[in-house]
């Protein structure tokens, strides 16, 4: 007698299973049952097809490769206008030629290399202020990182394979607008939000509360994005403890993805807040819950119009389901923008191999830290019945608050900031006002805080239009 | 009494129309019935939203600005790590500070101008061999084109604005393989082909043949891509206004979405040939034939790496149409992966500054034609009864077909030749193997030629394996 298939004992009998009817979705059933339960319709029919890349990955190191429509000078270089290679002066001759042409469907092998690196030195950086919750020697696998045009399109594709028509997605309230585009306007996913924080602090149950209600075993979608936009907040070790309790309980009910926006990592200011990723906690936790970390040098390698970001899973690098993935995320980039951008994928590699790497982002980090300093004291003054600073201590923002008194939306501030006080911020839903100041340099942000208060008493005392 | 509206003297009254739920619908809707019918349940729901980017751009050149979540230095400047910085020391320093910051989402605005005087002026270059059939003076309007990651992100864009679930897309076949990814695995549209060749010779009504049996009014796509990939084939005049007629007469039955994919635009080897994009002769031509022009910096300026492409409408720049187009390109752009590359349009704008571009790339051009005009000679002495080459002109490939006598597939051609000589070609279908000669030297074109003719006499005597 044959054993129960693995996605039996994984309690997803009960799920509406299609037939595995690639390589792809076969592997991934047998080994991932849950990842499996959750791939939207179109997350099943992508597979990487036996197509130009393929062949012409076929055809490599051959003497006649005839294969692949760029320009060469026939050995594999480049053929570059003249000042398209003068303003990559500063790369050495190969990595140059490298910028210039096609970067390979899943990123330039080097880079997935020297990230994936980056990605778990990070992860568990020693036991001071900044350390991870892992000791980097516990850390779970991972997969090779697979390049993307930037974070969001990491989410994107995250959205083809998990969302879709119908999908439960759960986000902490107030979130990142372009989420609800991301996921919910392209692919008719539903965004389903609970409050991030309660009584003036973070509510780490947040996905129950968001997923209340959903029937069982439905899978759903949980976004986490820590340190957060637009809070600014990185959970305390304990806060974190509930988050992941959560999260688990959560998948007792359902299918789980987890996804990991950790556009902000390493961005912590408080002694105490771990700032590893909470993907390598949630890896391995429970067989229904499978976190996705998406990543990117947008913000943590301070490069934002490079676009070169990350999509990784918490499998080990050369297993079935992570080749299946890699075969279906591959389709998706390839269909969507063709290949990702060699150009800065090889200005990022140049950074990651600096040996002033660290010390170069660990500058910006303090010259971060240094405004959040002088932000939280200036708000500290704030008062109270205007405005009420929402607890933060990472990442590139603060929320303030409108107070109960205010009649005023936040957009109505917002515009009377631009108009009367030379002033912008953004305004999220009816409420918040989300300041960021890691594009406002220290010594004007007790001034920015001066007009921002200003500016609602006006609109509260009814003399500001 | 008040006049009908547009779409009914458009001959769409029979289409069903969703009511005009936004300002974007209700422009397109008035100004470009044709195109609003053509729009796929996603391209109707999309408009940037009042979000992130959309308050930002309210606020630039305020005293504090505090909106966007990128790091500066709090005037503007980046905030970049040494070696990024160093990789990019070609550029001015603003130029540099630009290619590292976020690009605005419709793209930089100096390269969007300089990329539109390029499409404008290679369209009517002069009456020499490589002649336009449109003179300069008399070219439509067209709006700025907005900046997409490389040439297929501009492809996909269409796909999410005119195809989905059923969606008719005309293609000559053999086909580029992505368009299947692209427009039918993503979106659920369906490929309909008709041959581009016939009786050795370009086939000009491919579109109503390709479309033949769809019923009348249900709009379509089609995608023109001259010169071709995979054939390397632009047509005659002749060919060309047959082409176009056919077009036309499809435009009678149904509104026709006309993608002109010109990724190979202006690499033409033969006089007499045009080398104008057929957008400009489409521009006008019917009230339900919309032309898009899809293009790039990937071939035409040789930076395949940097991933600059351009999506343009043949609409007055400023009009309605234009900006409700725009908005919804920017929500799919935006929900996809953000912004563009801003590093990469920076390169792009130097090269198009540059006084010498022209140069650059007639130099690239002559490259190339060199080699064409070596791979022509030594496909003419290639034996017919093995291998049929397919009638090629420009761009970077040229077909052959396995004669009718060679029992073997293309695909069991192409894995002998990388087994037995190590040659590596590209198979497409049954029947058809494609030579990329962009990326093989002139000097080794005979002997690549002289090695598929063994490999394919050695499949068909049956002493090749």
């Amino acid at each position: 007698m044959e054993e129960s298939p693995k996605w039996v004992a994984a309690g997803l009998e009960c799920t509406a299973m299609r037939p595995a009817d690639t390589p792809e979705n076969a592997a991934l059933l047998e080994e991932k049952p849950a990842l499996f339960a959750a791939l939207s319709p179109l997350g099943r029919r992508v597979a990487f097809p036996a197509d130009i890349p393929a062949q012409a990955a076929d055809a490599r190191g051959k003497a006649f490769n005839a294969t692949i429509g760029q320009i060469t000078d026939g050995k594999g270089g480049a053929v570059a206008l003249a000042p398209t290679a003068a303003a990559l002066g500063g790369l050495g001759p190969e990595e140059r030629n490298r910028a210039i042409l096609y970067s390979p469907v899943q990123g330039i092998e080097p880079l997935r290399v020297a990230w994936r690196r980056w990605q778990r030195r990070a992860a568990g950086s020693g036991d001071g202020p900044q350390a991870s919750t892992l000791p980097p020697s516990t850390l779970p696998p991972s997969t090779r990182p697979l390049v993307t045009a930037g974070l969001t399109h990491g989410l994107s594709i995250a959205a083809d394979l998990f969302g879709g028509e119908g999908r439960a997605v759960a986000v902490p309230a107030p979130f990142w607008g372009n989420y609800r585009q991301t996921f919910a306007n392209r692919t008719g996913a539903v965004m389903r939000t609970a409050p991030a924080y309660r009584e003036g602090g973070f509510h780490p149950e947040w996905p129950e509360e968001a997923l209340d209600g959903l029937p069982a075993e439905e899978p759903a979608v949980a976004i986490v994005n820590l340190p957060s936009n637009p809070g600014g907040y990185s959970p305390t070790v304990e806060e974190r403890r509930r988050l992941i309790a959560s999260l688990v309980r959560e998948a007792e009910r359902r299918p789980l993805v987890v996804l990991c926006d950790d556009a902000y990592a390493g961005l912590v200011y408080e002694p105490g807040v771990p700032r590893g990723s909470i993907f390598w906690e949630l890896a391995g936790r429970h067989q229904r819950l499978v976190p996705v970390k998406i990543d990117g040098a947008t913000k943590e390698l301070s490069f934002f119009g490079g676009r070169v970001g990350f999509l990784t899973f918490a499998f080990e690098p050369e297993s079935a389901a992570a080749e299946a993935l890699e075969s279906k995320v591959k389709c998706l980039i390839r269909a969507v923008m063709g290949s990702p951008v060699a150009t800065s994928q090889m200005i990022v590699l140049a950074a990651l191999e600096d040996p002033g790497v660290e010390a170069e982002v660990e500058r910006v980090r303090v010259l971060l830290e240094g405004r959040y300093r002088v932000l939280r004291e200036a708000l500290a003054a704030v008062d109270r019945e205007l405005l009420l600073p929402l607890p933060f201590n990472s990442g590139c923002f603060v929320l303030l608050e409108l107070a109960a008194g205010v009649t005023a939306t936040a957009d109505q501030v917002r515009r009377h900031l631009l108009d009367a006080h030379d002033t912008g911020l953004v305004s999220i839903g009816e409420r918040h006002l989300r300041i960021a100041f890691c594009s406002v340099g220290g010594e004007a942000l007790p001034e920015l805080v001066r007009r921002i208060e200003s500016g609602v008493r006006e609109l509260a005392s009814g003399s500001g239009g």
